[in-house]
């Protein structure tokens, strides 16, 4: 018998699903207990590690997650909102450790957690990687360190394939900093600055995003006052950070108590 | 008798006027005989160097750039679009080198100084500083070297009293890149990226603006494919580059054919 | 009377004297009460205003820095380790706060302020800015909560009249990363890598000088792993910064116990 | 018949034969012809595609060069100073285009190329991306354009396995720059500054190296002036930009006049 936490994938025919089952199989911490795939997906049916290309693994990849989540201890999603507010209902029924890489997530949605976890643990992070929520902590404790003569701008720069700006990191890094100052970003975001727009105004918090070829994920975060400038800066090169990040999450939940958690919770900061 | 050119400024009491002011003393190769201000400025009937808190220079701030421009080879002009369209027809009867830095000039404000440069020189660019345009025509050999793969992203960072994004050097860099791709930039322009934009299309250029701070001018220009970038970048840490190209200019017009040239033809690119 | 802090300035015809003395009197809560400069220098026997080609401001620059330290409060003091070992000792006499921005102490010169520092208040620091001294602190709090899979390297730029690499404030950021890791910077510096060097060693702490034009001041310190890098940057571009910070340390001193404080003792970090 | 060119991939089993051998697959332009390998290494006898771990591709991979580049019109080889200079000799014999993109090399095998390129053609580069050889080019002109106002630095920053400071492409884009002024990079190279160095010499070209985590390659090349910088960034963040390159010379060479070509010569800059 093995005491190691058992591991559904979803969205297991992805990228991110793909880099995941391989780190898995590569870490005696953790086992692959379950992929699943959405309805009518080719996979389904087939072994996970053969329809990857690579020798079977003895996991059929299925449409039905409440099959596979039964006999899991943690289920690693990087899906899409809609998808994980499903899981996250399923996930609570089997008592399993929800972890939450899924972006472009809204605040209704992100509230509609909620319910599942009251039964179940859940850790969601807008961004999973180590680097990317220490610099959030950072950024909020820079803000409130330094006094509004520091102007606070936040630059992102993603591949071609990135359909919305500014990236979720970004945001995460902009509500750090407004909550580091006390405000609420919604009111203080300059976004898509272009034309005349006038002086900058004191107190707001500018985002810039450069899209081209394949860059994984750069963030700087800026304070620029007169004289003296502060940055903080995360570049990601590879994709496996964020997976890392989620495997270590599903770990470390094992055995806590429900609730909502986030990347700086299982980081200690 | 002496050689070296007579100069007026114009907006002398500007910061940019001011600084003018004080190279053109400590400059052997030329000489200041006018400063003129608008009508109603406070400097008006002063010593432009007493009235700058300084030594007297023997040059008295004037309203009327008539008479200044009568006694010049040359009028370095950092001021507004609207004065420097008259100072163009002044100079031109004065037969007087005019440099342009005056920024914010619309394309029809720019035709509108052909009249004046059938019979005198023109030297206008949208920045002054030797490494500018120096980087411009370099952006648009690359454009031309690299394809399409590289996507063209373009970024500036101000200071915050700045009241217009993408900065006029920006759009100057863009225009060398759609001219080394052979398109008009108003086509392929990418500006004030926020949302939900769709993936980046091929052959476009994006500019962002970064505003903070007492930033003084620093552009990027990026050439990015899958696996590889190139970049150019400048950074101008002191407004006296853009005085010393102009004067620079003043200098080397002496004599020219009438037209518009830009630095880069002062520069010999 | 007054109760704004008296301060005198040494050095007081240096770049940096002359910047606090401009901004001495630009602050209503402090007030320059004397000038000291070294014996022979033609300044002394001035006025201060008038010898840096201003208005008179009523303080004489002297060499005698035992009388001129009786009436202060507050000695600011930006010159060198053995001028400021001199000064520590007149300082403490007088039961000053003695500011020190000097910059190449060694070890021993630092060591040798603690007499000084038992009958008054020392504020020393390596590099007076704000943002450098947060993210000092920052830099150590990196240091510890990631693991050695992240390389440090520091990077440094300065003008091209610096004479010494790596800079103190590289330095500083050095001793902060080793102490978050518990080791001691002698151990595990690499300094001017050239030629063949070998593999990186797991631990080790590397720093780069680059000089040239005006820069005044930028440094970074990275943490570099596979597949993620975290940077922390600061620039410098006006040496005022140093200024600012050295005459809040002078106010912040007033009243407090004998010893020798930081920087981020001053801002509470 | 087919009159692609067929190919030879030396060093087949490390990471850049590996991946020059996928790339070949994928190109419908070349063929895989051969695999070399030295004496002893395990793969030798087994065919290539399936050593990779993959299919197998009807190349048995071989330790004697001599009888597979006989049946090719291409040689790419990243391999040792020492394995290339014999490979010269036998591509030559073979009359084969030798593409090398071995690293290391000194002045002195470089020159022992020479014997082969009287028979065939040779194309060597210190860095094969289009990217690094457009920004030489662009180096050399920079620094003729600019005057020694304008300090050059050259910074690069590789992994952490990196064993030689500074980079070969360091020292090529140092290589440029030197031309550019008209002397030699031996007599101004400033590598490894560390301590007392004393003030920055005019002219000089300084080298600095920073390692960590898995960084590809990225060069900064700087121009530094007062108020001024003009700076030139690759950033390499995929190997397979060094392979695109090689193959793109091995089919440029084809029925080229024997000769010692470079990559600008391929790119036609």
């Amino acid at each position: 018998m093995t005491h190691t936490p058992g591991l559904v994938v979803t969205g297991a025919s992805g990228r991110m699903g793909q880099m995941l089952i391989r780190m898995i199989g590569e870490n005696d911490k953790m086992r692959l207990v379950g992929a699943v795939e959405r309805k009518g997906h080719p996979w389904v049916g087939q072994d996970i590690g053969t329809a990857m290309g690579g020798p079977a693994l003895g996991v059929t990849v299925t449409d039905e997650a409440v099959d596979a989540f039964a006999k899991a201890q943690g289920i690693v999603d990087f899906t899409t909102p809609e998808a994980t507010l499903e899981f996250a209902a399923l996930a609570a029924q089997a008592r399993a450790v929800h972890v939450i890489g899924t972006t472009g997530m809204t605040e209704e949605q992100i509230a509609a957690l909620e319910p599942a976890a009251r039964h179940a643990v859940i850790i969601r992070s807008g961004n999973m990687s180590l680097g990317v929520n220490l610099l959030a902590q950072l950024t909020r404790k820079i803000a409130e360190a330094l006094d509004e003569d520091f102007d606070v701008e936040i630059v992102e720069s993603h591949h071609h394939h990135k359909v919305d700006a500014p990236s979720g990191t970004a945001l995460m890094f902009g509500e750090a900093a407004a909550a580091g100052r006390g405000v609420q970003l919604r009111d203080v975001a300059d976004r898509g600055r272009d034309g005349i727009t006038g002086a900058r105004q004191k107190g707001h918090i500018g985002f810039s995003a450069i899209r081209g070829g394949d860059i994984v994920g750069e963030h700087d975060v800026m304070f620029l006052a007169p004289g003296e400038r502060v940055i903080l800066r995360h570049i990601a090169t590879d994709r496996s950070v964020f997976a890392r990040g989620a495997l270590k999450a599903a770990i470390w939940g094992q055995g806590r108590a429900p609730g909502i958690y986030s990347m700086a919770d299982v980081l200690g900061l």
